[in-house]
């Protein structure tokens, strides 16, 4: 037994509260409030550079990557830190910090989500 | 018999070609074009004046509506006018200009596509 308390050395980045919003489309008009915070993350995916980071960190091997994992797009890697750090305001990607690098992740409720309210259209 | 060729009054707005797209975002990183093809229809839909009036014309009776019938979103049917325009050129909606109103739908084949896209992350 021992009293030391192991602390985190890497805490993860905590995103923005973001809830995963609508009804499907079909149900009803979306609300100003709903509208505002549904359009935030489409918006983020509005951006072809940013929809390409996000197709390559949603498909990469174990779900996550780095910047250094994605920097095949023709943008320097400061870009690249930038898009990210949007998708992950938008509550779209969660991040991690280890070592030398932020590891990006798709945060799938918040995405099923999205894919949802659209899904049912079909 | 007869020689009279009925000419249509009532031309369907032909929207421009919008081909559904992309592979389920878990299965390889877009590439260039698939991402501005995608990001379009994301952009139209990441302005939350814009997502609400999408959302007004999916859960409207009959799966349409004019411009008279969702103009309850705080601004003017000029402006209302203008973001369904944005929407049907984004390929979201398409449009049918009966009598006085032009009549908006969901193009259900597209938003389908968008949301298979997203929703296999569930």
């Amino acid at each position: 037994m021992s009293n030391l308390k192991v602390l985190p050395l890497l805490e993860p980045e905590a995103p923005e509260a973001v809830v995963p919003c609508c009804p499907p489309l079909t149900e009803r008009p979306f609300t100003a409030e709903e509208a505002e915070r549904t359009a935030r993350m489409f918006k983020a995916l509005g951006d072809p550079v940013r929809l390409r980071l996000f197709s390559a960190v949603a498909s990469h091997a174990g779900g996550e990557a780095c910047v250094c994992d994605i920097s095949d797009v023709g943008v320097s890697q400061p870009t690249v830190s930038h898009h990210l750090k949007k998708l992950r305001e938008a509550g779209l990607l969660t991040s991690e910090r280890r070592g030398t690098w932020v590891y990006y992740r798709v945060e799938p409720s918040v995405v099923a989500a999205l894919g949802k309210m659209l899904g049912n259209l079909g």
